[in-house]
């Protein structure tokens, strides 16, 4: 596994090239905010037992780059990138598909979360991967979390995954939607964490017919991702504000951060698996309340 | 179940007595200050699947008393008291001692934590219980949060748990501050969470005797809590702060959540036994930070 394979490299080229896209669309809207802020982009390699850093190409455990802006209108924004591989630890292999006989895993993906400094514009989540153990296959989604919702926000959220997934299939859509109304939702206060989108998982595949079909899927996914959020951003961004919304926010972004350090998936696979605990943890608010 | 036995009935009424006289001498710290702050009290019930609300004694689940107060020196303090009983599910009483041949258990305990306004004053967190299954056995534990460490503070704080200790072995303190050590840790950071303090559990009661003893050493742990913590919070609390001590309070906030949100048990068991979500997320910050 030390020389990235022709699927595993265009995953990788893509999840790096809408990282690129989707950073330079969020720092133009910094500009038409009056903003000059910008990415910071920081470089990790993977830690853990018997991990060599450098990059997989060199029989490193791989790594990624980490880039966070901190502007007007995005208060805290993060956008990993990330290619590691290696071999679970034999407790975790068991819980991953297609890990249980053979604990070798490649992964690359981008995971974005967005923390916005006006209550009025919601928070945004993304993130696409390529896993490969055994098996391999693509994985993903995308949830909105406005603090204060509006339904014309969360239907022309909800209007580009449809058109993304119209192509695969007629019940596609309303499938990953329901999965991700499943799985981002806070059991332990009985609540959705925000007005969803779509999660998919385990897009087989088993040859090169598939490879285009879910890759293709997936980059349906990030180009929707890019069609839907900015637009949004700029609708609400000069909306006024009370310091009451502000509280508003800063309590629901407590519920985000509970849901991220309780629950989620991706947050349990980057500890387990010696990823960068900023990388990780990036996901967190800025600033949240529990009163 | 229905009704407390002896032991059961001695430990509530004093974790009960304890609670009203932490909350008195912290009231007594906002009088002080020239706060009116007071402890708010909010009765609840434990909730599940089969579980009858009310209390014990009428063939309920039990449930507690949520004691809150934001104050002028207190930026949010919760002082709980619970009593529940009844079955743990079946895959939760494998993990806990003595309940694996039978679900039924028993628990009464008071939780504190004290989030403070000056982060020159250490936030602490003090806990104790006594747990009925087949098995019985008291444990609890108390630890100093400071977000700006003094190292008087620290050794005040210790040197009231040594003291509660000694009577009960040379090596008691010495091995529940260790205990302390190793569980008041953040793993996915790799550093302690606060200075410290005692942690124990399993103290068991097979007979009266050790009852006496267990029970008392329970007593001692909560009136070192008492004597310790309080004169800690009069010397630090007029110390004049600046922005960035706020700042540095607020991400040291963030990993505190992060411990209790990942790692507490007593957070787990609350979840996974209908305990009040306010009551069991109380130990939560004011606001934190994740910059």
């Amino acid at each position: 596994m030390t020389i990235l394979d022709a699927q595993q490299q265009a995953a990788r080229d893509w999840f790096e090239s809408l990282r690129t896209r989707i950073c330079t669309a969020f720092e133009e809207i910094e500009r038409e905010a009056g903003s000059e802020a910008s990415f910071d982009y920081i470089a990790w390699d993977r830690e853990g037992p018997g991990v060599a850093p450098g990059p997989l190409s060199q029989g490193g455990g791989g790594g990624g780059v980490r880039g966070v802006m901190k502007g007007k209108v995005f208060e805290k924004v993060g956008v990993n990138v990330s290619t590691v591989g290696g071999e679970f630890s034999p407790d975790f292999a068991g819980q991953i598909h297609g890990a249980a006989e053979d604990p070798g895993f490649f992964a690359t993906g981008i995971s974005l979360v967005a923390h916005m400094a006006n209550p009025h514009v919601p928070a945004v989540h993304m993130n696409t991967r390529f896993l490969v153990t055994t098996k391999r296959w693509f994985g993903g989604g995308a949830d909105l979390n406005p603090p204060i919702p509006y339904a014309e926000d969360t239907e022309a959220f909800h209007a580009q995954f449809r058109a993304a997934c119209q192509p695969y299939g007629p019940d596609v859509y309303e499938r990953y939607a329901k999965w991700a109304d499943d799985y981002f939702f806070i059991p332990h206060r009985g609540v959705a964490r925000g007005v969803g989108g779509i999660f998919y998982d385990h897009l087989e595949v088993d040859n090169e017919a598939m490879f285009e079909r879910n890759f293709g899927f997936t980059r349906a996914v990030g180009e929707a991702f890019l069609a839907a959020f900015p637009p949004i951003v700029r609708r609400r961004m000069n909306t006024a504000f009370t310091e009451e919304d502000i509280r508003q926010q800063r309590i629901w972004r407590g519920r985000y951060a509970e849901f991220n350090l309780v629950h989620d998936r991706g947050t349990l696979f980057g500890l387990r698996t010696g990823g960068n605990i900023d990388a990780i943890l990036m996901s967190l608010p800025p600033l949240a309340a529990w009163e």
